[in-house]
C-alpha cells in the first residue's frame, strides 16, 4: 500500500479511521534530538478536531503515547513509533455507505482497488490517516530546528473566493496564525472566511481554499537535481494530503503568466551570503535550495461529505439518493495547517539527510 | 543525486549536456512489448530543437540507440539502455558562466551544492537531461498502450496571458496538437501564442505557460491509497521537469473556489462501469484512478536564459551585468508538450506494475 | 537506521529491549487473508524465552495486540502494526556495561556509531528486536499458505560439533521439530545437542551451532535474476538475524568441493512439471525458484553474553575483568528456529509479489 | 527485473551475453573522486576471459567507455554511464539450448520466469552480467581510497578439495595475488590448483572453489545495526554474483562449533583505537564494522557449462541428451577474484554514503 514516504528520514503511518488506533513509525531520525510526547501533542492539538465550532464536533483527545527509540528526552537513532488511540467509534454513522459510494470520497476506488473495505469506507483514505503524519512531523521539525535552524510556518491564505493578503513571510509566526480559528493571519479576510465557512456549515455544504507555507532558514543545497528536486518532493507529500489538488512553488501558475526579464530573481550580495532581490523561484533554483524562503501553496477542493442530500448512484449503477449523517467539518483548512507544515517538515527532514556538504564551495 | 524515478517500472537517467551522451535505462519493463528505436525516435524528434522557428536553432540529430533488453522489436523483461550522442556541443557560449551565475536557473545551486561544476554550468539541470525522460516515456507508452490501452495526449493550453479554449478531452489527438508548431489545438489561440512568442524572441526574452494533459483508459484502481496517490506521483514528476512551477489535477486551484455540493461528482452508469457525471476529480479520488480520464495542468515559468542584459551579481556577490549568447528558446513549451506525456507515461506504467487486481471486486 | 526490508511486502521493527515496547508494521500484505493474534501468538510462543531449562529463564509473556490493519479476522491491504510490551525490565542488570563493551556484542559499534546507546547497551541489536520479525513473519506466512500453499520448516541441524542426520526436507513438520526442546528431528543428536548445551550451562559458557531450513511448493519464477537473487535476499535476511555468522543454499560450501558433472541437476519429468533428479541448486537456478524446495543453512556463533569471566578492556582501552549478571540463553539456537522461519517468509512474501507470471510459459 | 543495488551509492547493470552491449550505471558517487577509463579498465582486464589457459578461449578486449558523470578526470556528482561492446558474438554455439534447458544454469528459471528468453538462453543469468559490477566497483574503489583509505583483496582460497594456507590478511596485496593465474597467494597450494583445473578442462569437466576477501582499514561504524547489517549486505552481494552458494563472515560455519568463551573478541588497546584480540567477528559486530578488517568467505559451486555428454530431459520432459558447444571456463574462480573485490566494494561505498559519524563518540 506504500504508507512509507521519506528515503534517509522515512515515516510509515499506519491505521484505519475506525479501528483501534492511528499512528506512525518514524526511522532515520538521528540521535539527541530531543523529542518528548507533550512536543509532539502540541501540533496533534492544533490538528484535532472539536477545537472551534468551525470544525467537526467529534472531540477526540488524541493522546500521542512514545513506544520506542526516544529515552529520557532524547531520540536514540532507532526508529521512534508513536500511536494515538481512536476513542470515539460511531459505525453506525457509516452503515449506508455500504450501498452508496460518497460522491468525490474513496469508497468506490477503494473498494474497486482492494475488493473490500474498512468499515468506516474509505479506510486509509480518511483525514484521520494525517494523526501520524502531524506526529511523525513535529519529529522532522524538531530536527530541523536543533541542528539547521529551520522553522516552518503555514497559513489559510484562501477559503472559496476570499483570498488574504500575503503576510511578510519572513517574520510571520505560527502564534499569529493561531490568534484566530481560521488560522488566517489578515484579520479582516479572516472575519469573511469565519463567516463563509459558517455559512456553508449552516447549509449543509462545503467549502474549499488554499494554505500557503514557509519553510525559513534552510541552508542552500537541500534537494537533488533530477527527479528528486526539492519542488518535486514537496508537490509529492503536499498532493499526498486527502483533498489536496493542487501545489505551485513561488511564482506557481502566475510566474506562467510571466516573462523572463521580470521573473528572473537577480542575485545581490545578503550579508554573507549570496541571495536574490526577488524570490519568485520560492526558495529553490534547479530543484535545489538558494538559501531564500522556502514558499508553496496548496490548493484544497471543499470536503466530499456533505450533509446535504445529493443523488447520485449505488454501487450497482441505480440512481439513489445519499444522505450523510456522520460529523463533518464544513471546511478542512484550518485543521490542515499542521498537515501541511508536518509535510514539509518530513520533506526538508529527508532532504537534510540526504545532502552532503561539499568538502569546499565558492566562498562569497 | 537520485537520478531514478519509479518503485517497478525504474528509469535512470544520465549524461550532462555538453558531456558525450544523454541516455537512460529503463528497468522493470514486462517482457514482450513491442520497442523499436523508431518508436523511441518518434517522441524524441518532437522534443528536438530546432523543429521550428519557435525553437532554439540548436540542430541536434538525436538519434537513439538501444544498448540492451530488446531482441527482435520486443523487450525481454530485461534493462533497457539507451542513449543518445551529444553533436553540437559549444563550450565556449557558456565560459561566461564561470564567474556570474544566471539568475533563476541552477548554476548557483549546483556550484553550492557540488563544490563543482560541468562546464555547461547548471550540469543536470539542462533541459537536455529531457532526451532520457522521453525515450524513456516511449517505452512506458508502449507498455501501457499494449497491455492496457491507455493513451496520452498533452498540448499548450496557455502562453503567457493568452489561455486556449478547452477542447474535447476524449477525443484530442496528437496530430491535432501537432497540427501547428506551437502545439496548441486552439488554432485561434495557437495564432496569438505564436505572435507572443516571436516578440518575445524578437525582444530577447521569455515567456512561460501552461500544458494540459489527458490520460485516458486508465482502469479503476491504480495509484496507492496514502503517500504515493496518483494525483502525488503525478505532481512528483511533473514538478522534477525543468522550469515547471505548479500542478493541479482536475479541478485544482479553481476547485479551491467551489462548494461541495457543486464539486462533488455524482455517480452515474456508464455502460459496465460506475462513472462520473463530472471530472472535478480529474479521474482519481482518494489517490486512485477512478475510470474516468486523468486530467492534470503544468505550470512552467519563463525559460531563465534570456538574452537581455540582467543587472545581477557575480559569485563574490559583486554587481555584474550578464549578457547571455548561447541559442535559447524563447518559450519552452512546445518542446515540453511530449517531455509532460513521457512523465505521464513513467508514473503510469509504475503505477500499473504496482496495482495488484483484487480477486473479486463488487460488479456492477 | 533502516528498520525496513522487502521492497512489496515491508517489514519494519521497532522498539528497545529495555523500552516500552517492541513490534513490528507490515506494509503490503495483500487483502482477505486471514491474520488474528491467535496466529501471531502461536510463532511468538516459540520464540518466547522461558520455555524449557534450555533458554534464558526471562520469562515474559509475550501477548501481541494488533493495532490495525485487520478487521473481522481479515487484513484489509493497509499497514498492520503489531506490537508487544515488554514487561519484564530488569535495567540494573546492565549497568556493569556502562564502562566495559561486552566483547563480540553490539555494544561497543552501537555507541561508536550513534555517539550514545540504550540503557541495555546494543539497543537495537538485542535479540528481542526479533520479537517483531517473528510477528510480521506469521503473517507473510499467512499470506503465503492462503495465496500459494507454500509452507516453511526449520530445525536445529547441529549444536557445536553434533551434526544431527537430514530428514526427509519433503515431509518434515514443524511439530516434529517442536517434540524436542532443543528442535531437532534426529532423537539421537538430540539428546546429545541437549546434554552439550547444559554442560555450557553449567560452566557459564555458550555454544553455536546451525539451523537448516527448507520452503515448500514455491512456484517457479520467483526471486530476481540479478542483484535479488531469491538466493541473495535469503542470505540477506539470514545475515540480518543477530548471531548468524554464515549462509549457503543447497550444496554450499560443500558443493564448492565437488566437479559440475557430479553436482549438476539434471532435468526430469516429475507429473506435470520439469523437475531435477538432485537438488545440490537448493530449488533456485539463476536466482530464481525452480519448483524443488528450497533449502538453506544457517551459521550462529555461540551467545557472545556469556557469565564467565572475561579479562577485556574498557572504553578507555583499559585492561579489565568483565562479569555479567543478567539472564542469557547458553544456546540461541532452539528459539531462533522461528525467527529463521519468519525471515524466510518475509523473503518469500515480497518475492512472490515482485513476481508477475508472464502471460504464456514453454508448457510441459 | 531490480538491477539496481545500494541506497546511496547506486548500481545499476544492463546489457545481455550475446547483446550489443554490457554497462552499468552508477549514481550517487560524491564529486571530485579521481575515475579515468584507465582505472576501471584495470579491473576489467582482470576479469576478462582469455587472460591465461585456466580461463575461457573467448577473447574479448571488453575495453570500457565512460559515457558520462565525469570530466577532466573527476566525478561531477552525477550518474556516471559506461559500457563494453560485445564483439565476440557466437549465436551459433547457443542453438542447442532452445530445446534443452542446461542443467543447473538458468535457462529453465528464466524462461518460466519471463516467457520467453534472449537467444543466449539465461540472458541477464550470464557471467558476461558482472562486467558492469567489475566496472563499477572499480569507481567505488577509487571514492573509498580517495575518501577513506579503505583497500580490499580478495584471493583464491580453495579449489576443489585444494585449500590454500591463510595469509596475512593485514599485508596481502593484490600483486601477490595476480602473480600466478589461478589467483591463489599460496604458491604450493596454486600449483595443485592450476593441476587440478587443467585435469577438469582435458576432462571437460568443471570444479568448484572458495574465494576468500579482505577489506582493510573501514572506520568503525559502518552497517546499520538491524536489517542492513554490514554482513547481511556483504552476504546479499555475494550470493548475488553467478554460481555462488554461500557466505561467512569471520569464523562463519567454523564458528559454530565453538564455544563462546574461545569465540569472543576480547577488547584491547590498539594505538588510539579499541581493538580486539582475535577476529572471529570478521570487523564486524552487530552488523556494524568495529575497525578489524573485514573478511569473508565465498564459496562457488562448479560452473554449469561443461562440454561432457549430459543425460537430462527437454523442456518437454522428455529425456534428451545435452552436448554443450561453446566456450566455458573449466573453473570460475580466478576470474571472480574482481567480481568478489566489486562486490565488496559496492556494498562498502554504499554503507560509507549511509552512515552520519555522530557528533560526539566515547573517546578513547
Amino acid at each position: 500500500m506504500s504508507s512509507s514516504l521519506g528515503k534517509r528520514f522515512v515515516v510509515t503511518t499506519f491505521g484505519e479511521s475506525h479501528g483501534r488506533t492511528v499512528g506512525a513509525v518514524v526511522d532515520g531520525c538521528p540521535p539527541g534530538i530531543p523529542v518528548t510526547e507533550a512536543i509532539v501533542q502540541r501540533q496533534l492539538d492544533r490538528r484535532r478536531p472539536g477545537q472551534s465550532r468551525l470544525t467537526s464536533p467529534r472531540r477526540e483527545a488524541d493522546r500521542v503515547s512514545l513506544l520506542s527509540g526516544v529515552e529520557k528526552g532524547l531520540t536514540l537513532g532507532s526508529p521512534i513509533a508513536l500511536m494515538v488511540e481512536n476513542t470515539n467509534l460511531r459505525p453506525a454513522d457509516y452503515e449506508a455507505l455500504s450501498a452508496i459510494p460518497r460522491p468525490s470520497h474513496a469508497d468506490f476506488t477503494t473498494r474497486m482497488k482492494y475488493g473490500l473495505a474498512a468499515s468506516s469506507g474509505g479506510g486509509r483514505a480518511s483525514a484521520r490517516e494525517t494523526v501520524g503524519r502531524v506526529a511523525a512531523g513535529a519529529i522532522a521539525e524538531q530536527m530541523l530546528s536543533v541542528l539547521h535552524g529551520v522553522d516552518i510556518v503555514a497559513w489559510v491564505s484562501a477559503i472559496g473566493p476570499i483570498e488574504a493578503h500575503t503576510p511578510d513571510v519572513t517574520a510571520l509566526q505560527r502564534r499569529q496564525v493561531d490568534a484566530v480559528p481560521v488560522r488566517c493571519p489578515d484579520r479582516s479576510a479572516a472575519g469573511d472566511m469565519t463567516a463563509l465557512i459558517e455559512k456553508m456549515k449552516a447549509e449543509g455544504d462545503s467549502i474549499g481554499g488554499v494554505i500557503t507555507c514557509v519553510c525559513r532558514h534552510l541552508p542552500c543545497g537541500w534537494g537533488e537535481p533530477v527527479f528528486d528536486k526539492l519542488s518535486a518532493l514537496l508537490a509529492h507529500a503536499m498532493l499526498s494530503i486527502p483533498a489536496a489538488k493542487g501545489f505551485e512553488i513561488g511564482s506557481g501558475f502566475a510566474g506562467a503568466r510571466m516573462r523572463g526579464s521580470l521573473h528572473n530573481d537577480l542575485f545581490v550580495r545578503k550579508g554573507k551570503r549570496l541571495g536574490t532581490v526577488t524570490n519568485h523561484s520560492g526558495g529553490i533554483q534547479g530543484g535545489i535550495s538558494n538559501g531564500e524562503p522556502v514558499v508553496f501553496r496548496v490548493a484544497f477542493k471543499p470536503a466530499a461529505s456533505i450533509s446535504q442530500a445529493q443523488a447520485t448512484a449505488d454501487y450497482q449503477g441505480r440512481p439513489a439518493i445519499l444522505r450523510l449523517k456522520g460529523r463533518h467539518d464544513p471546511c478542512v483548512l484550518p485543521r490542515a495547517v499542521p498537515v501541511v507544515e508536518a509535510m514539509a517538515a518530513l520533506v526538508l527532514a529527508d532532504a537534510a539527510l540526504r545532502h552532503f556538504p561539499p568538502r569546499k564551495t565558492t566562498p562569497l
